[in-house]
């Protein structure tokens, strides 16, 4: 088993670096996804340059050929082994007293709490394949309030081929890293004096992300959604409504001194973490009536969190995100056609952008054992997740269910994907909310005459742009379809005397709402192109002669084709066909 | 003259107070626009139920035909005079020493500190019309700290004609007001529990938004801008670069622990009041040489100030607004014309709202004497400000010079407007900087090699949308050109039977790109001709027998005009004209 053999290394990386290094004192070590880690306190750094070296000395241990040897021992003996181990200590205090304690070693000189198993010789492992590959700061048990230790971290496999393509993946993934290539690509930018979590999207980047919006924005409205534009910040009376400032205050931006917060007479603004309290006012603007529901609406939301210096990433992980936030007002029996119409619409979504076939769902509910999270008493959690377990049956959603990643106010079907690197996070979002509209009063007059409650859908339709916009370069490798892309079409003269022609070709797309730039610049035509090319640009459109005499043009394909002097017409209607259809691929034909 | 008469009035207000209520002490009592107001310090509260009585005690003094008698005092026999009033003891003791100081009498039994003139006797001021109107609370010498007197405000006019002229603009002026007008018609709305100066914009004016928005976009991108989208907040360190650390933090929302803000080992965040640090990393995002200039950048930013509670006002002082804030860097050499082409934008704007025929320009300088608001120092002010004069002449902008009204780091072009009541508000601002690109080290590499700083013009070009909101409320009493209205056609169906004809040419309209609602409820069709002339849809369709087997459409245009049985066609280009020509007018003859 994989787990087994990289656990087993993981031993024999502490022994070497035991015998290599003064001082060394040993946090844990387990293995993971690619391989394994350990944590090692020690005087001296480990840089890059020592890997090899400890490799090696693994390949030596390794030869010695010894037995991992299990012996089991009392709490009391336990703490007698590791008198001197201050990490080891600790750990064994932890343990419940009585609990049998196993340690493994491996030869006379090296042991290490642990609860195995493992191979029964070393020489199992001389076949496998590591390589160590980094170093990073980790804190004893994760607690920035302890030690920083050093975390060596190494690849390990079964054998050679195993580890080449693991290597050949990730250098692959590297290359598709949106925090790298999107970079590289001028799509977004960030600066130390800015702030972490705080990116700048370029220009290039900023189109992708307007042109996202605004196709949102339509398609939402055209099923019925109708856009707010609400404050990004307000009281803190607010967020005591919603819930926000008892739940979720560590996660906002509160405005003032800190020590006030609860001060009742104190004037405490935060920024919005989500927009729900913000767009409840929509609805609370007039009295309500059964055949008012559904009301849907949707925002292009900025939204801020309180992320941990150490947490955020490229585009993904932010202080301040945009994303298409939207709430949905509807009676109990309107529950099951919005739902699915959400579900719908973020299907549609995904799929327009290409995503959908990366994605899983996940049915997420509350746990009763960790109710401090949770407002809303037991039965109405149960009730609601059993509606919603019987939406997501009727529709064939094929999820897994996870504990304890409900929102706050409800349940909720979250859709799921991986990053390059396999890293998963939570791309959209679809939640049933039975509670906050009684706390915001946010009622309607039923056919009854009765004054009731909504329910309310919590629903993005694409998840935050900036997050999407990670994928969408991770998936592409920066090559976008053809409506996604900032620039759509290079035109390069031929010549100077081709220029006019040049002008005339870009003037016709843009006029046919496609984004072009002819190079006009004193560069050679080969540089031209191969600027463009760099730049991904999806067609770069050669005009010569020929060109300029039949009113063609001629053509370099991002994918590689070539096509020469066909009309300018069929181009301009396969253009306004990829942006209209929102086509992921290119048309190469003509 | 008007001024003398109202200030006269002014006294006789104050002469007229004492004899009615106890314990009054006197402030200040000046003429204004449209009137008077006196501030006074009195135990009782006036209220509206008093205006009648003190406008009768008024007249009843001015009956007394008593002199307007005017005195000059040392300041220590000013002094003596007022020893049992505070306020004029404070005032007088502000005063030079060895001034002279004038008071006026009216009668034995009431004097007033004052400079004059004056008529010569209160019978003169018989034959004029004066209305109070309003008291409200205003702090001794505007400080808040101070204490809260009661202000009256009075209309007043050389006679009755003149005020009934003034009352009945000011209630038209009413009618339009955003702040009421916005709200019935469901435009924008606001709540307490979310704070002062932060609007919901609801559906129906986040689409007029929505739509300014998208179309000043695309006309920018035709001009050459590159849109950005950057963060809404950022670390000190950068503030601290741009100056807006130390000339405008008292504006800006920071966040954490006040006590700390200079703590440089504290990590303060702040929302930002302006756009330009942000969107200034763009251009540090690689090197740029003399043929990358001009760069023009745009952006949708939303922008923070901390606004005082008094100040904030409906749609124009928020806390939180959105602009379409831009910065161009170029060359000495193409100031002139970068500035002419944001100018011309700008108009170019105004004349597509409908709002240019309102503006006036204003060209505002530093004031040499106020040193601590600006940076940079005087040669170079005066020196840019000359060249800035010299474009806005050649340009034959008509504008007023106004000192201490420029930017911190630079002069500027100001459009001014006025709302419905008179009060004027800047609306666009395009301004020329000459410092920040220097301490953000923006350099450019020019063809001589050198390494240079560019010119940054700072610039927009609609204003901030909730204000120009607000401004288009109240110049179009809600009702909106074709192409900016929420809901642009409505549609009836005489019966029910009519309804599928209804919905047939709403989606026509719709896939024209027009906003169309068909009103399907039980309601009569009377009362859904009503309901759409309340929203103040530009145009009401009505289809019975006649319009669905001719394939024709009825029309009732808001202006007024009816005109029967036209062609589908014939409308729907004229709709399409107008969106996009954006025409301010109505088409009435299709």
């Amino acid at each position: 088993m994989l787990e087994v053999g990289r656990h087993g290394l993981a031993h024999i990386l502490a022994k070497a670096v035991t015998e290599l290094f003064d001082g060394v004192r040993l946090a844990i070590g387990p293995a993971i996804d690619n391989g394994f880690y350990y944590d090692f306190d020690l005087p001296e750094s480990v840089t890059e340059a020592d890997f090899s070296k400890i490799e090696d000395k693994m390949r030596e241990i390794l030869k010695r050929r010894e037995h991992f040897m299990r012996k089991e021992l009392s709490k009391a003996e336990a703490l007698d082994l590791f008198k001197d181990d201050i990490y080891k200590t600790e750990l064994i205090q932890d343990l419940p007293e009585g609990e049998i304690i196993s340690v493994y070693y491996t030869g006379d000189d090296f042991v290490d709490l642990c609860r195995g198993p493992h191979v029964e010789n070393a020489q199992e492992l001389m076949g496998w394949a590591f390589k160590i590959h980094s170093v990073t700061g980790a804190y004893w048990r994760g607690d920035s309030s302890r030690k920083m230790l050093q975390r060596v971290y190494a690849y390990a496999f079964a054998d050679k081929k195993e580890l080449k393509a693991y290597i050949a993946a990730f250098e692959e993934a590297l290359k598709r890293d949106h925090n790298k290539l999107g970079r590289s690509l001028e799509l977004f930018t960030t600066a130390d004096v800015v702030g972490q979590g705080l990116p700048v999207l370029l220009p290039k980047g900023a189109m992708i992300v307007r042109t996202l919006q605004r196709f949102v924005e339509d398609e939402e409205e055209r099923r019925g959604y109708q856009q707010t534009m609400t404050p990004l910040m307000g009281k803190r009376d607010l967020y005591k409504i919603s819930g926000h400032w008892n739940t979720y205050r560590d996660g906002m931006f509160a405005i003032g001194d800190p020590a006030k917060f609860d001060d009742e007479n104190e004037d405490v603004l935060a920024l919005r973490p989500m927009t729900c309290p913000f767009q409840f006012q929509a609805y609370l603007n007039k009295t309500r009536s059964y055949r008012d529901l559904p009301l849907r609406y949707n925002e292009t939301a900025t939204l801020f969190r309180n992320e941990a210096s150490g947490e955020m990433h490229g585009l993904i992980r932010l202080r301040q995100f945009t994303i298409s936030e939207g709430h949905i007002a509807c009676r109990p029996d309107q529950l099951g056609a919005e739902f699915a119409g959400a579900l719908e619409l973020a299907t549609y979504m995904l799929q327009t952008v290409g995503l959908y076939e990366d994605v899983r769902f996940r049915f997420s509910k509350w746990d009763p054992n960790n109710r401090a999270k949770y407002i809303g008493d037991t039965t109405q959690w149960e009730a609601v997740q059993d509606a919603m377990r019987n939406i997501l049956d009727e529709l064939h959603v094929d999820y897994v269910e996870a504990a304890d990643e409900a929102a706050f106010y409800g349940p909720k079907l979250d859709i799921q994907i991986k990053n390059v690197f396999g890293k998963e996070d939570t791309l959209i979002t679809i939640q049933i909310d039975f509670q906050l509209a009684e706390r915001f009063g946010m009622e309607y007059v039923d056919s009854d005459g009765e004054k009731k409650y909504p329910y309310v859908i919590h629903r993005t339709s694409i998840g935050c742009y900036e997050r999407t916009l990670a994928l969408l370069i991770e998936k592409y490798a920066g090559k976008f379809p053809f409506w996604l892309s900032s620039l759509q079409v290079g035109v390069v003269p031929v010549r100077e005397e081709h220029g006019e022609y040049a002008n005339e070709v870009a003037q016709k797309l843009r006029q046919a709402g496609v984004r072009v730039e002819a190079d006009h610049s004193n560069g050679t035509m080969g540089n031209k192109i191969k600027s463009f090319r760099q730049g991904l640009a999806p067609y770069i459109l050669i005009v010569g002669d020929a060109e300029r005499d039949s009113g063609t043009i001629s053509l370099r394909v991002r994918t590689g084709t070539q096509v020469n002097e066909i009309a300018l017409q069929s181009f301009l209607d396969g253009c306004e066909d990829m942006i209209q259809n929102h086509k992921l691929e290119l048309i190469e034909n003509f």
